[in-house]
């Protein structure tokens, strides 16, 4: 059975895409802790980021790096953070999150957004890939 | 004013040490979520993860990823989680967290160890980094 996020990339369940590539797939994390809230995930299907060969980890972190910085040119906030935790989708995930306090950090506190709200900051983000 | 952080890297300040290259030093969180709690910085002191070059960027990401595998190795743990956050230091640091639950990856409730605890463990995770 394929993994959420492998039915996202392949189309199976919609999401707010932000960016693709070969490798790697991003988009909107759909419960955020705050607008442009987004997950990096690899194409190939791993559970543990530790257990990505260490061309695959490195190049989802250099794809991490540019969507983290268009959000950050489409987000105001202190700075985007990037969490790899993993204990609920058993398949890689880079979440890159608008910080404005701790409170965006914990995965408490979760941001109510419309579709509306989606769709519009996806096409921000997106515009602002350099 | 250095940060505290390159205080520690010139050895102003303690830290119990786990590695050290030319560009990245490593060493125990002193007010750990967790054991094995560890976290890696560039010596280049840059406050924002995505204000470094992507070379210094990669490079730390690599350094972590051979921290992150030796404590794996020392740490009995689900996984090791990855964090950048960095709203009170402003000198960028990755947290390497071992986790077994999302209580570890929240900062909100953390590990009380003595000096021995330290010492054992990053003998432990020193030992085992390849």
């Amino acid at each position: 059975m394929s993994s959420i996020f492998t039915r996202i990339i392949n189309g199976e369940i919609p999401s707010y895409k932000i960016a693709e590539d070969d490798n790697y797939y991003a988009f909107l994390d759909i419960n955020p802790n705050a607008l442009g809230h987004t997950l990096c995930v690899p194409k190939k299907e791993v559970d543990k980021l530790l257990d990505l060969d260490e061309e695959t980890y490195l190049g989802l972190m250099a794809f991490s790096r540019k969507i983290g910085l268009a959000i950050e040119a489409s987000v105001p906030c202190n700075r985007v953070g990037l969490t790899v935790i993993g204990l609920e989708v058993p398949h890689v995930h880079v979440h890159l999150i608008p910080l404005n306090g701790m409170r965006d950090a914990t995965f408490q506190h979760k941001a109510s957004l419309t579709p509306k709200d989606f769709t519009a900051i996806a096409e921000k983000i997106k515009a602002n890939i350099i």
